[in-house]
């Protein structure tokens, strides 16, 4: 069982910042998140993209932006849980919530913050009547650890940005990499455009289009996919791996069912205080949340992750005041020891 | 008359902010202060001083935060009426409101936000009968324009860090520097008082200490300041200029006067939708503001800033719809003509 004070579901901006908001409290954060990393969508759909209204940033890549929250707020030691799903919440006798993933990993806490952004994101499947039989089994739909495909064959299926990079990233990796899309023209920056297209002459990728993946073959594990192109006889294609990149869509998925007021796919919370929720103790922050005059934005992320760690030290810490410091002044203790301070003043004659 | 259409009062962090999302909604702003620079505290009071929680700045100094702030604000335009107290408000039977300043600059705006922040910095006065005689013409408080000293005699008052770091800047630019302290130790950061003290042993600046000036002479403009060393009897020093820098003290000053309800010397607004007072059409974002749960916090001040000028929209455009637009999908349209966007995705055929 994963203890922690504040259990934050979502590791996107806003759950990242609110590692460091609670750090300052003194509140120690764990993170669950349905994706291999940290960022939420920054990281995974759109890393190399430009934000331009993070405040300060007149610009910042969103894959920048998760590195510098993560750099922000280590010396607060985050607990992650990646990969999971969190599934169900039970409150315990104590007033805590236990919160348990797909996987089964259970992590306890007296408050919890929703950070869920759109939802957990699902990939979307290709219509192949056993896909599920082969899930984990061969056949991937986000690719969580490139090294599994090490000399390995793998087809990737799509016609987007993750299907090119990962060919790309695959050719050096995978003893074999075949692009399978429906259609002639991808979909994507140019760069990768033009990378796949130097590793298709160079023999290191091979494409297949316009045509689709029909059906999976194999016993237990995936041995062979069939490929049929256009207005042609199916072919098999014997592979080890068969990872159809057709993008994520976001889902809120469990946390529908957790008695929390759900309206247009968000959860209520009272922004006139603290962005709580119906259920006391757990709150929702970001673009999870909904109140009147919501704006789905990182930046209102960063304030509501701010004002929901006040209110889960006062949780935590029953009747204790809480002074609010500022970091200019007061400097920052992190829990690995380290400290950061302004350079201090000093009291000197001049003679 | 200067006319706009938000028009905000304080050009601290949260009212360049205001600038830039107000820009968003194409939206043109104009913003007054008493200081004769942007940034607020952060350029006048601590400009070199980090802070650690602005939201993906790991650390980052207060002037580079209103540089960058500038930076991300520059291509809508914002107007700027520097060196002003904004003095009184007038309502127009059109529903707009005229700001006139301490120096009579008219202002006309439908929507005025207030981001004064912890209100106009007054400076700390010494206790000498006839300065208000002399202020302006010798006397200042604030340095707003080094230029004017340019071959002129200056006295400096004061020990800290203001006392020492002009008294060096104008050791290169005025005829002669003198800085008296009532004490002999100086209080500042460690560079600025080794520095003042080279300049001192280099016969730049001269020290006077433990003293005070006890008295101002001239006839309509300075021309001497007594000072007083401690048991000693006083000297008269001639001078063009005599400068107190004992520090700024915040005041909500004029503004309290407008009408709005004030609580612990914050202004009373409506958090529970957008940050508007009690008077339909003036906004009061950042730390001039209160409402349950406030924090003082300059990622607050970006977030309420961002939902004020969704009010403003409304306020400005009635009836008109607006739909939120992501930075990254939608890029941004500069009044100056520029335009920023993601690098955008190309559909290419892999031959």
């Amino acid at each position: 069982m994963i203890t922690t004070d504040i259990l934050i579901i979502g590791a996107g901006p806003t759950g990242l910042f609110a590692v460091f908001e609670a750090g300052l409290l003194k509140l120690k954060c764990h993170l669950i998140d349905a994706l291999p990393q940290p960022g939420g969508q920054c990281s995974e759909i759109y890393p190399k993209k430009p934000i331009y209204d993070i405040p300060a940033y007149p610009e910042i890549l969103a894959g920048d932006l998760t590195d510098k929250l993560l750099e922000q707020c280590k010396q607060f030691e985050p607990g992650f849980t990646l990969g999971e799903r969190a599934e169900t919440i039970e409150k315990q006798d104590d007033g805590s919530f236990i919160v348990t993933t797909n996987k089964g990993t259970q992590h306890k806490a007296p408050v919890v913050a929703i950070a869920g952004g759109l939802g957990s994101f699902e990939p979307r499947k290709p219509l192949l009547e056993n896909i599920v039989d082969f899930e984990n089994k061969g056949v991937e739909y986000i690719i969580k650890d490139p090294e599994i495909y090490r000399n390995k064959k793998v087809v990737i299926a799509g016609g987007g940005d993750s299907a090119l990079d990962w060919s790309i990233f695959l050719a050096d990796v995978a003893s074999s990499v075949t692009l399978v899309h429906r259609r002639n023209e991808f979909r994507g920056h140019l760069d990768s455009v033009e990378k796949a297209q130097e590793l298709k002459n160079a023999g290191k990728i091979k494409l297949i289009t316009p045509a689709e993946i029909t059906a999976i073959n194999g016993n237990g594990m995936v041995e062979s996919v069939e490929v049929t192109k256009k207005d042609e006889n199916p072919i098999i294609l014997e592979t080890d791996h068969f990872i159809p990149l057709f993008g994520l869509s976001p889902k809120l998925g469990p946390i529908a069912n957790w008695g929390l007021e759900i309206e247009k796919n968000a959860i209520k919370v009272n922004n006139a205080l603290d962005y709580q929720t119906n259920i006391p103790g757990i709150f929702a922050i970001g673009d999870v949340n909904t109140y009147p005059g919501k704006l789905k934005l990182i930046l209102c992320g960063f304030h509501e992750a701010t004002l929901m760690c006040q209110a889960a030290y006062q949780i935590i810490n029953p009747g204790k005041r809480y002074v609010l410091k500022y970091t200019t002044v007061s400097g920052i203790d992190g829990f690995d020891g380290t400290r950061k301070e302004a350079p201090k003043a000093v009291v000197k004659k001049i003679e």
